[in-house]
């Protein structure tokens, strides 16, 4: 379909986009022809995810540009931490109301940070108008072949892990809301999440299943069992969260989305390595253990008994 | 953010798009973890690209949802077909207004069959809600080593070449616009543009440079040019057109977008293995010549004077 002629913004567009990005030592061919090109490494499998954000549905729209941007590439990168995957670049499409000098800068800027910060080279993008600003984001990494972790290798007997402190995005959402320039405290967490690259390559010769937490730890426990075939018996007191247990907002850390921290198991047998992680990795917990499959996915237990849970919990996308 | 709980429509799109499509030698994982696995055949190079078509600015909204993904699937592989490579797989960014059964079964039909006849294995996906429709395709091939076709190789001294007529794209689109649910004649072209795969994957070791036309042949032309610092000298007796030059349309035809015809340069001394192509292309054409850069990156000339053209000719995305 076509479009009334316009004022150069594409130029402008391939300003912003076409360098300061960090130069993958595999990219032969960015930004700027039909395809660009990567010479994978020799014996390394290709990981791969898609990832979109939406204004006012995933972030507000008024938020500062810089902010959007780095939230929705560190996003989009921790699905390949959760796989252990070395970071190697990303495809953008963005589709924007109007091509604004000023807010495009200003994305552009925090897109090219977050780059730098995680090691992703921007290969290539669509940049369309449309009536509302929708980000995608195509994310690819490394790992020497066969060792991608994945959500379907837990076993009865592992333990169950967590990177890092649950429900600091969950908490964070109110403030964000009311004030989405505001990026201190909880709110940092909203906009800067920590993507754990470095904890994900540890973990490929030592977990059986990880996940990053996107949607809600129980939720995203549930994916872990149904793909494992396995139950995950969660222990409330051991959950590292933001709220205390007698805390009202304990449930909304738990089931609450945004956290990005790593979900993953290991066989107990090998709960002496995992513990040495903290050397490097200070808050992974250990929250429960895996258990043969007996009709649920996801149990919570506190003090012997099985708590109740909210049959929704977590991020529902419909 | 957060979202009242849903209908399970989750499960549902889980349901349309994690089979049916076909299965590539080189895929380890599919739709389902946190990222799809791949493994790269040795010695060749991966070639990418990310293409946005938002309902309303590139297709009616109202379309029938398997025409649009039939468009939307087409139009993304044409960016592989012009850098010489062999399909091997999709990932699909859908942001949706809402998630109608109806709507989302048509649609992965469609998708289905158009990857199916493209080769495209759907390895990974995010569907959003959001206010409006938009759909990202990243899609992915590979070639040899070092041969994909680029815009920056051609050389005072080449024949400039087309894949087949140009305009029908542009011409289809009032006939789309008044009635989008029709799809028979030109319409045809536009819902279903012919995506150049086999002649690009011959076109590897023949010509010098090639793009595919997605925004109208002068300006596309315009890319080769400055990509390779050279002027494209075109004849406007020799393109191809599917309205003559005497007919108003002409000019619709040779700066409208949506044809996906190839374009590409070829050394005259290797004209006669380009017209051996005939056997198989039937419709290539011979439409120029590439001469050191003059000034201007493309010149039309008709009965030895140039022709003054429109300045903003072809597709403006802003």
């Amino acid at each position: 379909m076509s479009k009334a002629t316009g004022s150069g913004e594409f130029a402008l567009i391939r300003e912003f986009f076409a360098s300061g990005f960090p130069r993958n030592q595999y990219t032969r061919l960015g930004v700027g022809d039909d395809a660009s090109i990567v010479t994978p490494p020799a014996g390394c499998d290709l990981l791969q995810s898609i990832d979109t954000q939406v204004a006012d549905v995933h972030f507000p729209a008024t938020a500062p540009a810089h902010l959007i941007a780095q939230r929705a590439l560190r996003c989009a990168a921790s699905d390949l931490a959760a796989m252990g995957a070395e970071p190697q670049g990303f495809h953008l499409a963005l589709t924007l109301p109007n091509a604004e000098h000023e807010w495009l800068a200003d994305f552009a800027s925090g897109l090219r940070d977050a780059a730098h910060e995680l090691d992703l080279d921007l290969l290539g993008g669509d940049t369309t108008s449309g009536p509302c600003l929708v980000i995608s984001i195509q994310v690819q990494g490394w790992v020497p072949a066969g060792s991608a972790l994945t959500r379907a290798g837990a076993q009865a007997g592992d333990d169950i892990w967590v990177s890092d402190t649950i429900g600091r995005g969950a908490l964070a959402l109110p403030q964000v809301l009311e004030n989405p320039a505001q990026f201190s405290g909880l709110a940092r967490h909203y906009y800067f999440p920590q993507v754990q690259t470095p904890l994900g390559i540890q973990l490929r010769d030592l977990a059986t299943s990880c996940m990053d937490i996107s949607d809600g730890l129980l939720q995203d426990a549930g994916h872990i069992a149904r793909a494992s075939g396995v139950t995950l018996e969660l222990d409330a007191a051991a959950i590292p969260t933001i709220a205390e247990r007698t805390d009202s907002r304990w449930l909304q850390c738990i089931t609450g989305g945004d956290d990005y921290q790593l979900l993953f198991t290991i066989p107990a047998a090998r709960r002496k390595e995992a513990e040495a992680l903290r050397e490097e990795f200070s808050g992974i917990a250990r929250i429960g253990k895996v258990i043969t499959h007996n009709g649920e996915d996801v149990l919570v237990q506190e003090n012997d008994h099985i708590l109740t849970l909210p049959e929704h919990a977590g991020f529902q996308h419909f």
